[in-house]
């Protein structure tokens, strides 16, 4: 596309020969002849001395020090991600069903559905149109799959999962697993079927080796424009509300319910059965022992610290009651 | 089945009209027309109010807020355990081995087993009677699977992997990759060849996308009724003693041994080469860096908090032994 | 081999029957009739009294406490790793395409290949010599795999991935997804299309269950001879340097920068947008938030204790700060 059309579909000033050819998109750094950069931040002015990028999208203010082409707006990063969608460069699968898939002749697949080499595909699933399934995905007994979903290579959806229109899902991970079960009885653990389902609501991204368990009774629920990242564990029976976003490695214990419009950054670990509310924010690593009411930013753990240094800091934190009784005797020597 | 029915399985006293048909179960909220569902604690008897299950397990004294059909019991949880294995709905894979199957003709395959499409059973397997193997399984060289083990879709077997019986495997696991070894020289990783085994003993449960080890040298040993969550890591040569339950996202670092009958928590980390006892549960992201000889609980981390208090708490953990040696010269200063 | 060959390939001296025969290794615990084993350690002399092992490779200084066969040098452990090379008894894949497999004739593949079971090779991968691919592997279109590569059994590599030479990957394990990117508008998470590519250099082992995500513009890219444990997760545009090794469950979020001969232990997570030095050392489960600039050993966290004292240090904890502020007015009560 032109630099010019490229501006239009961003609202933005095209600055210097409008007509060149944009054929990708880089970093300041890699982005080179006939592609396209943008400048997140002014503080990395001094990038685009070394930036051989046939173009730039950024501010105004930053405008001096770029004298090449550029598409001048207010928020280059939306910019950005507004062009990638244009340029995206992503091979497509072709359409149609590959003759090593296994479709049961009992699964329902709509129009203009893409289904990669040996996917199974079993009874009673229904594929709406436009859905793509990378090579090797399995889709169990009475699944659902909304109208254009893509699912990378691999992909394991289990029996009865539902999962609505425009979902995103990488590769490795499962959806609908049994979840972690069990009776305690006599010592020994003993398995309890997992008779709920797992339902992931409209525009949900997965990313990779993610494991989203089945509800025990009832179902594990997915909001609309969850996004969760690579190897998160969601157990059986969470409800995720909308629009919440879950980084890498969090992992959340059964019946746990997160509200709208939440971040858990990654690592985060959430107990079982707590409520946390909407518009809560976990900081990385942050344990979540009990429920949170109040919007806002909670964290825990320690900082990172010179190893000698934290040694002398844990040794302390062990001794800390007995450190807070000498201070109050101190206290109660000297009074006001 | 009639509620009278699995009032006999449980042991229960029917209540109301024992010849209703009971198709399924739910929980306190979703449960409706032929479900049943069960009140865990007398704490939840306001839900009863809003119940619409055809019945409900419960105990003597929840009885008086309940005027339906009922099974009244001393522990509904494991009452309800026990139904839901009667009542269990999960889609069974017919018998058989799918033609897409590629099955080696040196691999033992025993009665009324069940092989997916698109499995991979290499050379001397052996599989024992009423096995399955959900879709997309490679089970590798001179693996062996116990009667009745269930596999679900995309699950990875090792070669020589021994499983024992009646153990059941979540999708996108991985059992008896090579593990982490390497020697170090002139600084530089070379890997060690990874010349041990997996035995995995009867009746253990493993969740989705865990990946468990080979032994370096000698074996990685799962005891009889281990029960493993998702996203697990347990590293070569480590050893779990029977029935410790072991939740999401824990790792466990190579050669370390774990007694029976423990509990470790989600994302709990434990250290290479460590001896954990018998009956010790440890908490939610604990850190394990050395052996526990006795039983009990154990904990570490700090606590959630807000984020702009947690700040404030970390900068002063920081200086905690500086804090301690200004205690000190303060008690110095004042003698008893 | 024999004992005294074995001795020859790691520069050992050669005591007792050097004429034996030996097949395989083990512990000193596990090895057997026609096992060597080795004695890391002085301090684990005590377990060759019941040592059945055939041979042993120990230090000089441990020669008076057994008296049969060995072989003795400076460095058993590092001996132990030439030696498990020599002796590995992994079963190794036929060289050639499966039947089942299906590859693209837009695919390059080179000689002595092996392609197992139920892969599948999309247009315009290149694969070199000697490269061995498990059954169920995919490997996505334009990728390129360099000579000797093994991939184990259900990889999963996307269009455009470059591995180099003789790199390792064990199962489940996913690499090239396209990573946690996504433009907040509205209230909403929008997808941003993942442009960018994920280059792994020459000799990289990567664990089962790992997931390392492609760049959202440019490149992720993991250097020479680095090793990556099981359940790995590397974001996008995260740059590893040569010879660094990260264990178990280990998160890196995006656009971070990780030195050279670095190790980062089980459960450590690290910020987005950091740098860190060569060199540079973190213990289990730190948690790194911002850079660090000078080499040496970091941690964070708390020790394990007993639930009820980790209680009240957990407690005293939240209050630091008011401590401090405590103690501080009773420095000035107390002038000097």
């Amino acid at each position: 596309m032109k630099l010019e059309e490229l501006a239009a579909v961003v609202d933005g000033q095209c600055q210097g020969d409008g007509g060149i050819e944009i054929t990708g998109m880089g970093t300041l750094q890699s982005a080179g002849v006939g592609e396209i950069t943008f400048l997140s931040s002014s503080k990395l002015q001094s990038q685009l001395q070394a930036c051989n990028a046939a173009a730039v999208i950024l501010r105004q203010e930053d405008c001096p020090v770029w004298d090449g082409a550029a598409i001048v707006c207010d928020d280059p990063h939306a910019a950005y991600a507004q062009i990638a969608r244009v340029l995206d460069s992503t091979p497509r699968q072709e359409p149609g069903i590959h003759p090593s898939a296994v479709i049961s002749d009992k699964a329902i697949v709509g129009e203009l559905v893409s289904i990669g080499a040996n996917c199974v595909v079993e009874a009673g699933v229904q594929i709406d149109a436009g859905v793509v399934l990378g090579p090797g995905c399995v889709i169990g007994q009475g699944a659902q799959l909304g109208q254009d979903c893509r699912l990378s290579a691999n992909v394991t959806v289990c029996h009865g999962v539902k999962i609505g229109d425009r979902c995103v899902v990488q590769s490795g991970t499962v959806l609908g697993s049994d979840g972690f079960g069990n009776s305690h009885e006599d010592g020994q653990w003993t398995r309890i079927p997992q008779l709920g389902g797992l339902i992931v609501e409209d525009d949900v991204q997965i990313g990779a080796g993610a494991a989203i368990d089945r509800g025990a009774l009832g179902d594990t629920e997915i909001g609309n424009g969850v996004v969760i990242d690579n190897l998160v564990h969601i157990a059986h029976n969470v409800v995720i509300g909308e629009h919440t976003a879950i980084a890498a490695c969090v992992a959340i214990a059964g019946s746990t319910v997160i509200g709208s419009r939440c971040t858990l950054a990654g690592v985060v670990g959430v107990a079982d059965h707590v409520t946390i509310a909407d518009d809560v924010h976990l900081t990385g690593m942050a344990m979540v022992t009990g429920s949170i009411s109040e919007a806002g930013t909670y964290s825990s753990g320690t900082g990172l610290m010179p190893n000698r240094e934290w040694r002398r800091s844990a040794v302390r934190f062990r001794q800390l009651d007995e450190l807070v009784k000498r201070l109050v005797a101190l206290e109660q020597k000297i009074p006001d």
